[in-house]
């Protein structure tokens, strides 16, 4: 069974607090195995990749070479099917269309004192995407993740997947094709990590490392961060589904069971007015786990974090700051008037707005990030999109006689400060004097 | 004497190499004590910081209450001369009026098929900001890291400072005034950051933390950020000052100094292509010491890291190259063509143009702020911005026949992916048939 809350139970508030602390990660202290391998990578370069990758990957690069030839991926992306290669052409488009809407514009302006500001974006020069092995090797992350990069105009997209035993899932070399993605290495791990950050005699470094990853990547990306950029630390997924009395329990149980497939630790949320939907929704989960590929994973997240809450009036204002206090990463608005509910919704890194946009259309195809802040994150950050892939540079520019304007505040603040060699920069400009421009 | 560089040189490469990987920051592993402090504030809350707060900063919160009443403030903001009050205000009004210009628009649109996408901006809830005691403690960066918050929409903005001995800096209070800060406490350190980011009897938690610190604030921060968000960890100050020969020497010597002057461990490079012009550079940086108040840490600084380059031609590709791989925090042109040459650098915090533009008019009163990327970052981060303090939240809609029009796409891709229960919670939308969907 998941939690059953009710804001109408007197100890509601408690709780609703305990669940949303509920511990859904065991925190692996995997950092000192993980500055050893950075350590090591930094020294030996290739040699140490070659090592580890044998060691955890059981891969010897002197049979298959490290980097993934461009025949390879050509021919992985011939094998395979027709359906699925034009499902990912689809999703690449809508991606790309979406996200070209979010470049940002260069501004620049001069103001009313002649002094000219302004605001320059450019791309980041080169991204390195972790790819995870295994079953959690997903096409569509690899287009979620480099897609933004190729519209942020980003030169170089260097691709690192294990390859564990030499198997590399087709779909991902396809999807990473279809992206344009221009180099892959047959790494992963902290190895990979250090290797796209530090560079070694094959990989050049990169200056900022995305993509999700195993505990020890994840420490990695910690700790490199600071030479390079890291995007967010992701955590297990999570869908709220507020939904009216109006729903097809069976819609919405099998939206609540797509979160949970995905990991033990993924959470989905029920927050309902009507009390018999909930109990509907909760017998549908039950029948439909009978028939899920996955319903090992998706019945012990169901059980161990899943949830349902129900409250009094989904639109009132107390409903609101339960789903602001929750901070989704996904938020599904099943119900009546979900334009103006959305509207009114601070916190949520997406939201799927009305009964026939299940969130799972964001996952592939809608054309929106599937790359969103989790663990309520949403508080504070948003989705992977094209910023992440630029930077801004400031402009500045003066001439004598904005100097003048400006220049006697800025030394009385520098002399407020104690800082003598800012005031001098400043003074000895604007009464062009000896040597200490006094 | 600085590190003397030129490309001629037949080892310039390896020795450029070296002079950019100069280690500036003794990296002090404050770790453990930073956790345990953390982990006492968290189980303790008030009496914790009341404990920490007299231990650390000899203050009594028996004696002084741990926030700063408004009575406190405005008798602070009487106190300062009216020429700095001023100031200040000139500075806050350039930076407001310039950030107003960050402001990102939402975007909404339906597409072709009837999918209707968009991205929401909203601002962070509440917002901690962190102003270090002592001589660190500057009323620029309150403004800085407030006026942004404020303009974005931030409804709370909570400021720590520490009291050492009771001791607060009035300019600092007045300048967390009119910039707008909502609750001011005497508290630092990383019992500072913990009460910040989990909450005590006393202070509400925050979602975002900005602002520099020393090591253990640093330290604290790196531990918090997921719980709530944080800026950059921001290293020693840098300028690169790029000058061709028809330039004052002693007033680029006051700019390479104004940096020197924050810290033993700031950067300041200047890059030439006058060979005399370094050299008369780098008397005038002696000659000037002699008069500067905080002369021994300039001295430090330009001694063990201060950097002279000569390059053939300062509008040389290579030399472009050079500047982007510097990523300086600052980096100023004092050159013909300088607009010219700043649309060829990629990688910089700010750039400021022309001989009458010293970094320090964009330390206090430019209008752009101060916060910008160090220790190369700009390879990969921007400058504090009205960014910093909103979120985006993406928005999905389908209808019935958007959702024909792009789930099989979706199932396909689910089920190549292994997602049993994604490709249901498509399908069963599309034929409404039995409980699993199909």
């Amino acid at each position: 069974m998941p939690h059953l809350l009710s804001t109408t139970a007197a100890d509601f508030e408690t709780r609703f607090s305990a669940f949303l602390g509920l511990k859904r990660e065991v925190s692996e202290d995997v950092d000192a195995t993980v500055r050893a391998i950075i350590d090591d990578v930094r020294q030996n370069g290739d040699e140490a990749l070659a090592r580890l990758t044998a060691s955890f990957d059981r891969l010897d690069f002197a049979d298959t070479p490290m980097r993934v030839g461009a025949g390879e991926v050509a021919a992985a992306t011939d094998r395979i099917d027709a359906g699925t290669r034009a499902a990912l052409e689809l999703a690449r488009d809508r991606i790309r269309a979406h996200h070209e809407r979010q470049l940002p514009a260069d501004d620049a302006y001069t103001d009313a004192l002649g002094v000219t500001l302004g605001s320059r974006w450019t791309a980041v020069e080169s991204v390195g995407l972790y790819v995870p092995g295994g079953t959690a090797a997903y096409p569509s992350s690899v287009l979620m993740n480099a897609v933004p990069a190729v519209v942020a105009g980003v030169a170089r997209i260097v691709m690192v997947v294990p390859a564990p035993g030499g198997v590399l899932n087709p779909l991902v070399l396809a999807a990473a094709d279809l992206a344009g993605v221009t180099e892959i290495y047959r790494i992963g791990g902290a190895q990979a990590v250090a290797a796209l950050a530090y560079g070694t005699e094959t990989i050049q470094p990169v200056a900022k490392i995305v993509g999700p990853g195993n505990a020890y990547v994840a420490a990695a990306k910690r700790r490199v961060f600071g030479t390079v950029g890291i995007d967010m630390i992701a955590g297990p997924s999570e869908v709220l589904v507020v939904a009216d009395g109006a729903n097809d329990p069976d819609w919405i149980a099998a939206d609540l069971l797509a979160q949970a497939e995905h990991d033990e630790a993924a959470q989905s949320i029920l927050i309902t007015d009507d009390e018999s939907l909930g109990e509907a929704v909760a017998g549908a989960v039950e029948r439909q786990l009978k028939t899920l590929p996955r319903a090992d994973t998706a019945a012990a997240s169901w059980r161990d974090f899943g949830g349902i809450v129900t409250v009094g009036d989904i639109h009132s204002d107390a409903t609101v700051a339960l789903i602001d206090r929750i901070a989704a990463e996904h938020l599904e608005l099943a119900c009546d008037e979900a334009d103006a509910l959305a509207r009114r919704v601070s916190n949520a890194g997406a939201i799927f707005i009305g009964r026939h946009t299940p969130e799972v259309i964001g996952d592939y195809v809608g054309g929106s990030n599937h790359v969103l802040p989790t663990a309520r994150s949403a508080r504070f950050s948003s989705g992977l999109s094209v910023m992440d892939f630029v930077k801004r540079t400031s402009i500045l520019k003066l001439g004598p006689e904005q100097l003048r304007a400006l220049g006697p505040a800025a030394i009385a603040l520098a002399e407020a400060e104690g800082l003598g060699a800012h005031a001098r920069s400043v003074s000895i400009r604007m009464n062009q004097g000896g040597p200490d421009g006094r």
